[in-house]
């Protein structure tokens, strides 16, 4: 039996700051002590490896709940593999992605889940698990679905957007969520209204708006906050709960917020990307706004305040990537005449954890708030939870020596992710990583990392433990 | 060194359910170790008492934030002291108490403030501190504000009710709120347009509408609701937090959760009579409603769905008892011929944890949330976190074991609050305390009293550690 | 030159009661004098023709804006003529119709224009216009759009309903809004999401609930609101004006009251059959409920205060009929086993003027009121005021004499609709048309019918005459 | 009998405009007809006076339902007398004027009725009625107020605001609602929260902050809002309607709106003040800002576009002046070093008609919706209507001829009001008053004063004929 002791640092989780010591056996949390008890004195005695942290926040890893790793868009991958993306996470802080597995049209969930998991499998740094994109709804997929949520794939992503690829109709949207409400699955949404949005593309590009700023207009915020509104009437008519993501537009965050104050399970994640840019990025010149072409896009700065004040309010519960990263060159130009053939995603799974500990630093939110909606909140509504998500005696030692006081710049020069650029080139940070443990494992130590290709383990995981 | 060990419990607590066993050195929280780990077992053998929660809640003692012990009003004292309301606290699984001490009109705080330290001194079974009343609003009163926030005494409250006696006007309470907004206190309202309903009042004794019930109906919900706008607005001017205690009406409740959608500090606190009881009460035959006399007072079964939704969504923190016993003979009876004559308030501070309890095994609630309103969120909001309502190393060992399938019927029989009145005579209620430690002192021992007078120490209390 | 005095009677316009002489010259309103004033003595003396109006009231001729007459539906017909219909409708004090034409999928509007022309031309007895319904939008019929404008065809009915027969996706919904905003038409929109509406009809029928009564459960308020809101937000995005028919869900109302205190120009009209009736009706026995059938539903008794409220408060602004008769026999027993065979509709249009009579009666709405919803608003809405809609110098003469007093019973044994039933058999009402003048021709006379086919003209119409 | 005939114009009134000839007979209007008619023709051969409209509008004379002539505030008197007021008033096209009686404090409310009758007898150019200013509210006032409604004083003002002076408390407002629910009466509400801005009112001046922008810093928006809620809750619990009079602020509106879709009898009014002026006036150097001190105060140019809008959408249903002058030398100066003591009020009963045409000719309503904002809403709101408000057979001949295509610019070297400076100096007009009528006597006959003091008449008013 192995032993580790992380002492002397300030446990923080999202309920609690302790200054604790922290016991691993065999790669779960063992127990928890005060600083300088007997019995925490007693642990580093006997300890296979004591962990400095002093001055330090000792946390949980970090929770993902949304990433796209070598996810096919527009004839294109995203950049980063399984491989080279949960490294980058794990330099981030992160040590739980949930990616999301892709159904072919016309094919089995099964058979895209099979895909996905061979993508993964003796790949990843770290742990992570499978949501499912529902291509088809129909009576083959619902069936589908019970079976996957009882081997631990217990969420669903549906479209509103992207007829032809991923669009779902509002039956189809229903049906869904019909059977989720029964077999305890989570329907996610991707919430514009495509067939409005294709239209003013196609005017976007007849008036020869082709750049990258049309992205973000033709991508009306009002289009958002209506398919987040037409989705949650649906799953108030199922009785299932909803979960959108990608939040970008007031407007859709004040539909949420109607629907949570009515009581309703409805839930709102929002990205680094939507909280630190703006449209201002996609209108940067000569092409350099296609870095930022991601879908819901980048909105005014206007909508920042509201999007900050959900967070605090908790009409928004969760900060995940999107993490879709395409190279500027090679991927992101097969747009150069055209901003609808832009690659859409951003780069962003190693910077989370650092762009949220600025908002705290900057006091936008709390330390513990920080905690819950980039660990605890997204392990809770995805099933993975107390296991990840939390440091308590039974979860497992993912755990992040956090320095809040280093200084940091956001560059693609010093990033891990395997993109050509950063979304936040140039931006300076206060806090990062020292040390991450994954199931006790050192994968980070001391800002060298000491992983490898399948430590990673894939995690079923059980239900939404939403509210109650 | 006396250490205790209570192993093999499920420890809840607001943010986790750890199947844990618990360390107490010197009356505090030493550590938590997962059952059946090497530490844990370890523990046990060095305990010098090993109490054991096999099959039991290990949960932090209740925080009750709103008591009125030895409390005059309409000329009488409500019937509990503070030995023995601190005794039925704690036979209830409450292990803090925040009074509110009284200035006198024409009178200091500290005058007010060092009566009811001396009500209170070696009189308690378990730890309290004090929330000051504002009677009078003056130049004088607001730099002694910033003295009691110094020491401890960190919340005021303040009314709009009670027209001649404890009512502030606009322009006070404004003030009150300003000098709180920089002295780091919390104010706390009472809020019903006491002119107003003096006015209804007068109207229905004129009438002839003497009965109980008629206190029901002229404390009008949207004059509560009216009283709730307006002391937000005066807050957001102050740029101060508000707590407004004992929430009844679903359109207060509305009130509070938009000031919360739009990011105010705003804080609302319930009571189980408002839950579990309504205006069928009041109108119980043979003055038996004069039982159920309060303010604000009991509303129509129709506004109970609002306030657990409330208290599922956030916008109620906080479930306090407003415990304000006033004995049927003698007490109750001063209002025979005039309902405004029937001194305010209900017995309640024994039973607070098991009616929420109940609210849990019937749904309402899940049990994290139970802590969180009954233990947590209190000691929060009051600056008592995380020495009082968590159970973490460092936090006091105020402790709980709860038998969550015991069964008992609530009565005046076997109550311990000294009142010939049960509000909830008869009531079934699934769950029940057995053992009761305060600072790691056992005071309820598997159903015995074995506390005493004087255990209880004053508390000091920091500011609010409300949102961030 | 033929004059025609209508003397003593109390005229009521939307804007005023006026104890005044009406002078009618070749059809139109010449003037409008005091009674006993010289002047209307003067007139009196120089008439062709005088009616005397003591005690009555007189009115201008309604304005039925949605009539359905000889319209297919279900692979069936409605069951009044252009001939039969507007006769029951002058019996209604009804004087103009606005008429849904239909364009035939991958036909021409104008093929469709045409056919309706065909349909009316030299049959009608009262006057009459047309809306056109757009079954296709695309490049053709968007061109067609403005050539109708231009030819006084300036309403455009799209759907959201009915995949396969009506529905337009969101997009072509926008493009035809775009359209409307460039060309001054108005797009009048059927909103219930049909999709889902589709799915929850194929379950209820799968589980056997054939009845009329699952008519109205699979048809939910909340897919009526959906639609309603979605289509607001698609008629901002457009810059366009938004008229939504037959609202019947007090959650629809919703959506149109907060578009309106917006400032946004959206607009509703409801009808008599969701004032009076109820779901109680669609589960009468005997398959007597599928009289009832018609789209949006009839809804459950509660939603009859929102939308009187809505009435009152100009939420919404028109009540229309939706006239659109079915035969109990050989008609809507087509949906005997099946509901969703039934074919949707109600006959009305002969009861219109007197349920909201009656309505004045109970003191739901005022006198004026009455005229605005059933004459004035209509008009203005529709491009047909002053002409229509209004008694005014310059008017036409299409008037009323109204019989507050008169009792009558509704019935299918009395009333001149050609269908076998009424909606409101047996019902009483106060009040009664006497007289209708329709361009100063008497077409009801003192309760006989005096009118002819052929005698109603087509009237081009002008924009929509919203607020300014 | 005198008959007049207008000729040529184009009439507009709330509800039509009609190109009508109107004939006078013995001050009140006898008959409309057609241009060009043989009735209309006829008219001119037989009238004695002939008034040629051609290309000018014919319009209600002006209806102002809130002006102070000769009113006492901090220790002076506006400047107006009633013969100079009414004078100006009908300069700028108002015919009919509602000024507030005061009941001074501890007097009976017909001591103070009486002295405005003195005030106003024999003094007037057009025709005059009277609000009660309610500043006790006890038994033998509310008494009284039964007796004035019975005589046609049927609206009392009552004050949030000025402690001491005027204020009211929430137990008199709502006694002096009851009565008015009871007697027909309307309660008008001046909706400031009067003890809190005093106490902002003493820390500014306590700051050093004396100049007159303070005084709209202090008199906040959120206190108008608070008081405009809080009343309305008062107005719902008596089951009385409400008028707020002169609402400045965006979220007074709000609250206005929103009691409005929840179907009660709440009512706004606000004043070109507050449409054309903002903070920035008040901001004037040289003590100049004075001249724009008035309570409510001026708002933030932001707030302008909720008042337009909620002109547009009736959220507010009129636009009085608050015609309350006071001549900068010599009464403004009273407060050169205390805002607080610069007399509350501003100069407009001339300019009313003309400032809100300009918003007709900005687009920001339509030609009927001046005329309803101005004249008719006002009548009916205060129990005048048909007589005055509109132009029908039967109504007084109070008439306006207004050109508008004339320019003119605003001053206060050509005004006729009695104060030494324009609150709209030097701002350009389109369209002006040419011909004004009262009961058919020319008082402005082609840009000529022709009236006299003691022409205008004291007209009893009905109740309140709001909604039905």
């Amino acid at each position: 039996m192995s032993r580790t002791v992380v002492r002397g640092g300030l446990v923080i989780t999202a309920a609690e700051e302790t200054h604790a010591d922290v016991l691993i056996e065999d790669g779960r949390i063992a127990a928890l002590a005060a600083h300088d008890s007997a019995t925490a004195d007693g642990w580093t005695a006997g300890a296979d490896r004591v962990l400095d942290a002093t001055g330090k926040y000792v946390i949980p890893g970090g929770v993902d709940a949304h990433t796209h790793l070598d996810f096919p868009f527009g004839g294109t991958f995203s950049s980063d593999t399984f491989e080279s993306g949960t490294r980058a996470a794990a330099w981030g802080g992160t040590t739980t992605l949930v990616d999301f597995a892709v159904q072919t049209r016309g094919q089995a969930l099964r058979a895209g889940l099979d895909l996905w998991h061979a993508k993964a499998d003796a790949q990843c740094a770290i742990d992570y698990a499978f949501h499912m994109i529902l291509s088809d709804v129909n009576d083959h997929t619902l069936k589908e679905m019970d079976l996957l949520v009882s081997e631990g794939v217990t969420s669903f992503k549906l479209f509103t957007a992207y007829p032809g690829v991923f669009l779902s109709d509002d039956g189809q949207i229903l049906r869904a969520m019909q059977r989720a409400a029964g077999n305890g699955g989570l329907v996610l949404m991707h919430a514009e209204n495509g067939p409005a949005i294709d239209v003013l593309i196609q005017q976007a590009l007849a008036a020869g708006h082709t750049g990258p700023r049309y992205h973000g207009e033709v991508r009306h915020p009002l289009l958002e906050a209506e398919a987040t509104h037409r989705t949650i009437q649906l799953a108030r008519i199922a009785g299932a709960p909803l979960y959108v993501v990608h939040v970008s537009a007031e407007q859709a965050v004040d539909e949420i917020a109607q629907a949570r104050h009515a009581g309703l399970n409805v839930f709102g994640e929002t990205c680094p990307q939507y909280l630190f840019l703006s449209t201002d990025n996609l209108a940067e010149p000569d092409f350099e706004g296609a870095k930022y072409v991601c879908s819901t896009p980048l909105r005014p700065r206007e909508h920042h305040a509201a999007l900050w004040r959900a967070l605090r309010t908790n009409d928004l519960q969760v900060v995940s990537t999107d993490h879709c990263p395409f190279c500027f060159r090679g991927q992101k130009e097969l747009g150069r005449d055209d901003f609808s053939k832009i690659p859409n995603g951003l780069p962003g799974v190693e910077n989370r954890m650092d762009l949220l500990h600025q908002s705290v630093v900057e006091g936008r939110i709390g330390r513990r708030r920080w905690i819950e909606i980039a660990c605890a909140t997204p392990a809770r509504m995805f099933g993975l939870y107390p296991k990840k998500g939390t440091l308590a005696p039974g979860s497992d030692a993912d755990l992040v020596l956090y320095d809040p006081t280093a200084e940091q710049t956001l560059s693609a020069r010093t990033h891990h992710m395997n993109v050509d650029y950063s979304a936040y080139e140039g931006k300076r940070i206060t806090g990062q990583v020292v040390t991450v443990l994954s199931r006790g494992e050192p994968v980070i130590d001391a800002r060298e990392f000491t992983g490898r290709a399948g430590h990673g383990q894939y995690i079923p995981r059980g239900t939404c433990q939403y509210l109650m």
